[in-house]
C-alpha cells in the first residue's frame, strides 16, 4: 500500500503549537509533570467501567506475606486485588458488552488463572471450558462478534480530531509525522480516550477515513479465542505481562487494561506446561470473585483518574517520556514508541 | 539532524534477495522455523561467555515449590540458576571485563536481589554499597569506562555488513529502509552476533560511518550506575522484565542478555519501596553465587547455542515474526520492532 504522506502532514501541522518545536535544555521528569498536573487534567474512571478481580490468597503471594502480610501494594492492602478499566466506545464494545454480562453473572467466581507465560501473557477462565460436560454454563444472549470489530472506521471530524491528538505523543520532534511513522505495526499511533491506538487511513486525500484499533501494550487486557472465524467471547480473558505483542493487534479484542495490581499477575509462577499453562490443577490461581465496581457497596467502589489524554500535561509528560532530561540521562531518546508511554491512573481522593 | 536516505538505500538494497521481496501466502510459524534450522546454522556460546547465577530457594519460588518441588522448567532442575550470555566485542568491552574481573573474585557471592519493579527490571549488587563503612571490598583494578563508551563506532567494511545484516529484520516487506526506519528510538535497528543493537550514521555519505550500541530489550543485562559521569564499575547490575525501556539506550551500559531461567527473576514479589527496592532486609532474594560458566566442572558447564543472526534460518524467523502466516493470525502485522524479534537459543544436546 503506498501512501501520500502530504495530505497527513497538512492534516497534522495545524496541532503543532509553535513552541512545541523549541525543545527545552532543562526539563522536570514524567513522573514530576504527572504530580504537577492541575486537577482540571484529570478524567474520572466511573466505577461502571471498572472491574475488580479479588484472587485467592494475600497480597503479593506467599513468600512476601511470610515477613510482612500487610506490605501490598495500592489500595488493595492484603488482598490480592486487580482492578480493569473497560475500554470505551467505539472500541471492541460488542466483546465488552459480554464481559460486562459475564462480571454481572458472576460467571468467574470460583473459575481461576490458568496460564502465565513469561514474558507474554496471564490468562484466566473456566479451566474446563474445553469438556462440553464440565463446563460452566454460559450466561445468556452472549454476542458473538465478527471480526471485522477488531478495526473501528472513523472519518470526518472524529478522524481530524484522531490525527490532531496523535500530534501530542512527540511535540518536540519537530518533524511529527516521521515521529509518528516510527511504528513498525501501524500507519500511526497515538494515545485517546485513556487508551493506547493504532491508526490508518482508508483512503489518501483528506478528509481522512481512518482504521483505528487499541494495542497490545503492557497490561492491556485481551479476549482469548480459538481459530478463525472465531473472535472468542469474553469468558477467556488475559493481561499483557512483557513485551507488547504487538503482532497480535487485528488479531485479538482488547477490552481494557489493568490500573491497578498488576503485580499479583505479573509475579505469579510461570506455567511449565505448553504456553505456559499450568500442568497441575492446584497450581491455578483461585479468583474469588471479579465484579463490576458499580456492583459493589459504596464504600467499596475503588474511585481512580487518568491524565487525560487530550490534555496540555498529557502532552508535556509524553514529551519527556520520548525525551528524558531530568538528571539522570545523558542523551534524551527523541522518540518512544506507544506502549513506552504509559496513561498515568491515580487513586481519586 | 537530516539524513539523506538515498545513499543508505543503496548501501542495504544488495543485501536483499529478490526472492524476498515475495511474501508467500502461508508459512509456517516462527517456532516451526526455529525447529528446522539446520545445525550448522547453531553458533556455540562459549562457557567463558556465560555467567551462571544460583539464588536461594528452590525454582520458581516456594508458591510453586510447595506443589512440586520438581516442576522448575529449564536444566536448572530445582535449583533457582539464571545463565547470562556476556555480550561480544566491540560492545561494552570494558564493563564486561569488570564484569568477569568480578565473577572470577566470586564477589556477588553471598550479595542480594535488591529490587525488583514490575514492568522494568530486576537488580542485583551489594545492598550496603552506599555505606563505605559497611560495603564489601572491590577487586583492584576495575576499569573505570568513559560515557563515550556507551556507543561504538564502525566504518568501512564492518558498517557495510552491518549494514546488510540489518535488512535480514524484514525482507519481505518489499521496503526495508522504510521498514527499518520503523524505531523511534534509532535511525536502525538491526541484530548482530545474537545480540540486538541500534545504529546510526556519522555521516551522509559511503562508505558509512556508524555509531552502534545494545539496545534495551527485554532480558537484556545492563551496569547499573550513579549520576553522570559515573557509568557503573559492573557491580549493580539489572535486567529488563517489562517493556523495553529503550530510553536507556545509550545511558547505561548493556553487557549480556538472561540466555535461560529468566522467570526466576520475572515472577519474585515486586519491591514495595521507592523504585521497587525491597524495603526489608529479610524481603531480599540472596545470591549463593555467580560464576562464569568455564570455571565450573566441566560436567556442570552449561551448553547454549544461538540461532546464528547471520544464518538465512534466522532471516526466514525474523520475517514470520513480522509477518504472522500461521493459522491462528488473520492479519499480518507487515513489520516488528526489534525486541519483539528474540534471538532463538537452546540447549546444546
Amino acid at each position: 500500500m503506498k501512501i501520500a504522506l502530504t495530505s497527513f502532514a497538512a492534516a497534522l501541522a495545524p496541532a503543532l503549537p509553535a513552541a512545541a518545536q523549541e525543545a527545552p535544555k532543562e526539563a522536570p521528569s514524567p513522573g514530576a509533570i504527572v504530580a504537577a498536573a492541575p486537577a482540571k487534567d484529570w478524567v474520572a474512571i466511573a466505577p461502571a467501567d471498572l472491574l475488580v478481580m479479588t484472587l485467592a490468597g494475600p497480597a503479593h503471594g506467599p513468600r512476601q506475606a511470610v515477613h510482612d502480610p500487610g506490605s501490598g501494594s495500592g489500595a488493595g492492602g492484603t488482598k490480592r486485588q486487580v482492578v480493569i478499566q473497560l475500554i470505551p466506545a467505539p472500541f471492541s464494545q460488542g466483546w465488552v458488552g459480554n464481559v460486562r454480562k459475564l462480571a454481572a453473572a458472576h460467571w468467574w467466581d470460583g473459575l481461576a488463572i490458568t496460564r502465565v507465560q513469561d514474558n507474554y501473557v496471564v490468562q484466566w477462565g473456566d479451566p474446563e471450558a474445553e469438556d462440553k460436560a464440565r463446563a460452566k454454563p454460559l450466561p445468556a444472549r452472549l454476542a458473538k462478534v465478527p471480526e471485522s470489530e477488531y478495526l473501528t472506521r472513523i472519518e470526518g471530524p472524529a478522524a481530524q480530531a484522531t490525527l490532531a491528538s496523535a500530534a501530542i505523543v512527540h511535540p518536540s520532534n519537530g518533524n511529527a509525522v516521521q515521529a509518528l511513522l516510527s511504528d513498525p505495526y501501524a500507519f500511526m499511533t497515538t494515545i485517546v480516550a485513556g487508551f493506547p491506538i493504532g491508526l490508518r487511513p482508508h483512503e489518501d486525500a483528506p478528509p481522512p477515513k481512518l482504521s483505528v484499533w487499541p494495542v497490545h501494550c503492557y497490561g492491556m487486557v485481551g479476549v482469548g479465542r480459538n481459530y478463525s472465524p472465531d473472535t472468542g467471547s469474553g469468558t477467556e480473558l488475559y493481561t499483557v505481562i512483557g513485551h507488547a505483542p504487538r503482532h497480535l493487534d487485528r488479531n485479538i479484542a482488547l477490552v481494557g487494561r489493568v490500573v491497578e495490581g498488576i503485580e499479583h499477575l505479573s509475579s505469579l509462577p510461570r506455567g511449565t506446561g505448553a504456553l505456559g499453562f499450568y500442568e497441575k490443577a492446584d497450581q491455578r490461581v483461585p479468583i474469588v470473585s471479579i465484579r463490576l465496581a458499580s456492583e459493589l457497596p459504596a464504600a467499596e467502589q475503588p474511585r481512580f483518574q487518568y491524565l487525560s489524554t487530550e490534555s496540555e500535561s498529557f502532552a508535556r509528560y509524553a514529551d519527556a517520556r520520548a525525551n528524558r532530561r531530568d538528571p539522570f540521562f545523558i542523551v534524551p531518546a527523541g522518540g518512544a514508541d506507544i506502549c513506552n508511554i504509559p496513561v498515568p491512573v491515580r487513586r481519586a481522593k
